[in-house]
């Protein structure tokens, strides 16, 4: 990552969306837990997680913003690095744990089977913290080689994940009440989607994209797909324990 | 914006003005978020996002007032500028989250059919956020040909906006119980004038308004505006979701 060649406008850009990113965040986290007490008991766990997974990213968004403002010195219009690093691995930590915990949320809210619950929760969630960690060394590697071998590695689990969302929950969501199947696909489809982001971001620096203009979209761009994987994800998690709630208390 | 034409007096008045508007949100969010409990299950969604309104409001003047005092060094009765940048930009980045945020508070008060609300909620919500959108590289542009253009597009949503609350709305106004018809109306009409303000204050550098006490001015009249159509409307929307739960009781 090249930051020397930032300039004020990118600075301030980045700066400007890792804040949006704390508040959405935080203001997620509040709203989800105050709505925890509308959803039946049975639903309590998914909202709660889906909480939490906001809280532990408005607290790495945090960090982030910290080490970037820490990484430069902006004076009378002017930007220079300060020699402090700009702390990226911050967003792998973050994923380690909201990642499995994202899908658990989704795998909770459809109220399966016991069993199949923590199966398919140790396997997706599994699956997720092995990606990760998988992404981790290639993000820290000093060559492209290293770089892509990991991404590879990563792949592996990207792809089951993927693969699990669009076909292997397909007979438990046909289970799910009418009112809601629409919105759990909708859910699983905004992960798969908001996730192609980050393996494409990956391999920027092995194409040479290491500039201000690349490091702006690139952090822009991860703050927007961590919106969308876990601020937006959980609306739709609650508005689905919200109409599963309603619809049980009529059938009672 | 000519920081250096800064006055001791200016700087003091615009930090307890910052300081104030960070005590009045932070105070509403508490106050609506205890009162949540009092009104019908089916208004509390309104009033915990009126809640984080105001809540999201607080973090951004505590991130305005500090970049404000970093941006000045005051010692010994005189002041002058540090060369730390004055981030005019945080408010955008709280508009673009806050002001759809509080005109969903409003459709979600009425609680129309679950159509209309997910529809209204999307346009103005969506015109809101393209309005912000659209004013935030305006705000940041060096030339005032810039600011001016993008003035001109960001009031097509604005405007849009306003129609919808002053003739859009009135539909569905009717329908509410007497009770509060009034007060859904009023809530409607300080949006409308509250934000008079903005798009107002936006073109003050084009007409050489950017000395000390234009500044002050600005910063003064943002925070008021602020205050009256975040946490004053808020209290609109809390009475009125207090009068219709009333109301609802005694009809069942």
């Amino acid at each position: 990552m090249d930051l020397a060649s930032i300039t004020v406008g990118q600075y301030n850009f980045t700066q400007n969306a890792f804040s949006f990113g704390l508040a959405v965040m935080a203001a997620a986290s509040l709203f989800f837990w105050f709505m925890r007490s509308e959803v039946a008991p049975a639903y309590r766990m998914a909202i709660t997680i889906t909480g939490l997974v906001t809280a532990i990213a408005a607290y790495h968004y945090l960090q982030i913003m910290l080490s970037w403002q820490g990484a430069f010195e902006v004076s009378n219009g002017t930007i220079e690095t300060s020699g402090a690093q700009f702390n990226q691995a911050y967003r792998y930590v973050d994923w380690l744990l909201t990642v499995p915990l994202l899908l658990i949320e989704l795998i909770l809210v459809m109220k399966l089977a016991r069993g199949e619950t923590i199966s398919k929760s140790i396997w997706l969630g599994g699956a997720a913290a092995l990606m990760i960690a998988l992404g981790y060394p290639g993000e820290i590697a000093e060559t492209g080689g290293t770089r892509f071998t990991f991404w590879i590695l990563s792949m592996i689990p990207f792809i089951y994940i993927v693969y699990q969302l669009v076909v292997g929950l397909k007979d438990s969501i046909r289970k799910q009440p009418e009112n809601v199947r629409g919105l759990i696909n909708g859910a699983a489809y905004l992960v798969v989607i908001s996730w192609l982001f980050y393996p494409i971001v990956f391999l920027f620096p092995l194409v040479g994209l290491t500039g201000g203009a690349a490091i702006t979209a690139v952090e822009v761009g991860y703050t927007i797909a961590d919106i969308m994987a876990k601020a937006v994800f959980g609306i739709l998690i609650l508005v689905i324990a919200m109409r599963k709630s309603e619809h049980e208390q009529v059938k009672a």
